[in-house]
């Protein structure tokens, strides 16, 4: 059985960001991920390695919630684009990436992980964090009612 | 209602990689990325921009699918750690990335969108596509039967 805690695993350990949203099988938190101001992450609460290790019903759920996060995010920033992502491999404990990317931002169109392409836009990374509060107010509405 | 298929779109004009298997909603491929001699593809066939302009069945079946292709990369070749992506900055026609990563190879730890960290390792590489053949085609069963 998957042990629900590792020791020595920053996840289980700490919330990895901004916490804005715990629920029973997960938590939603905003990174301090410079240059991303919509980077949210899905943390599962017990320390499972793969999306696989979950139940058929656990992935649903999950999907489900970084569902709700995604459409929080088009609905209140209009991004060029969401990037979803499980990695994992500096952080083995299942993590969900849910990034709202706009064409100016430093990365865009390549991954947050690649090489920067432009200066950062720290006035129109303002304009979206400002934003954050209704937009995490309405996802945690969204998130307690699936 | 989204065009099932737009003009210049690279995954609706062409198969994007070498086609594994192809299902109502979606197709497998094979991406010939170098240095990663397990990366799938599962691609939409339908022309959508975001994981959630799909209906909550259809999110439903496509994690189901990429759960299916996580699941046969993990028996057969028990990899490091499994990578699921979608971005489509690039091309935003959803598709999902599954990857099958191993501490030997030239991005271990880093995402295979970030900056190489060693050089490849042929002999590692021939191994892992030596055993395509078999593990595609319990993809393919297992694909079918959901």
């Amino acid at each position: 059985m998957t042990p629900s805690r590792v020791a020595g695993c920053p996840l289980c350990e700490d919330a990895g960001g901004r916490l804005v949203h715990e629920a029973a099988k997960f938590r939603v938190i905003c990174a301090a991920e410079q240059g991303f101001p919509a980077f949210y992450r899905l943390v599962w609460r017990e320390h499972v390695r793969e999306f696989t290790d979950l139940s058929r019903e656990d992935r649903a759920a999950c999907m489900e919630a970084v569902s709700v996060i995604e459409q929080c995010l088009r609905e209140a920033l209009a991004p060029t684009k969401i990037n979803l992502a499980t990695l994992g491999n500096v952080v083995p404990h299942l993590h969900w990436h849910v990034i709202a990317r706009f064409d100016w931002d430093s990365h865009f169109p390549g991954p947050v992980w690649a090489a920067a392409q432009r200066e950062r836009a720290p006035a129109r990374e303002a304009e979206v964090e400002a934003k954050r509060p209704a937009l995490e107010q309405r996802m945690i509405e969204r998130l307690r009612s699936i």
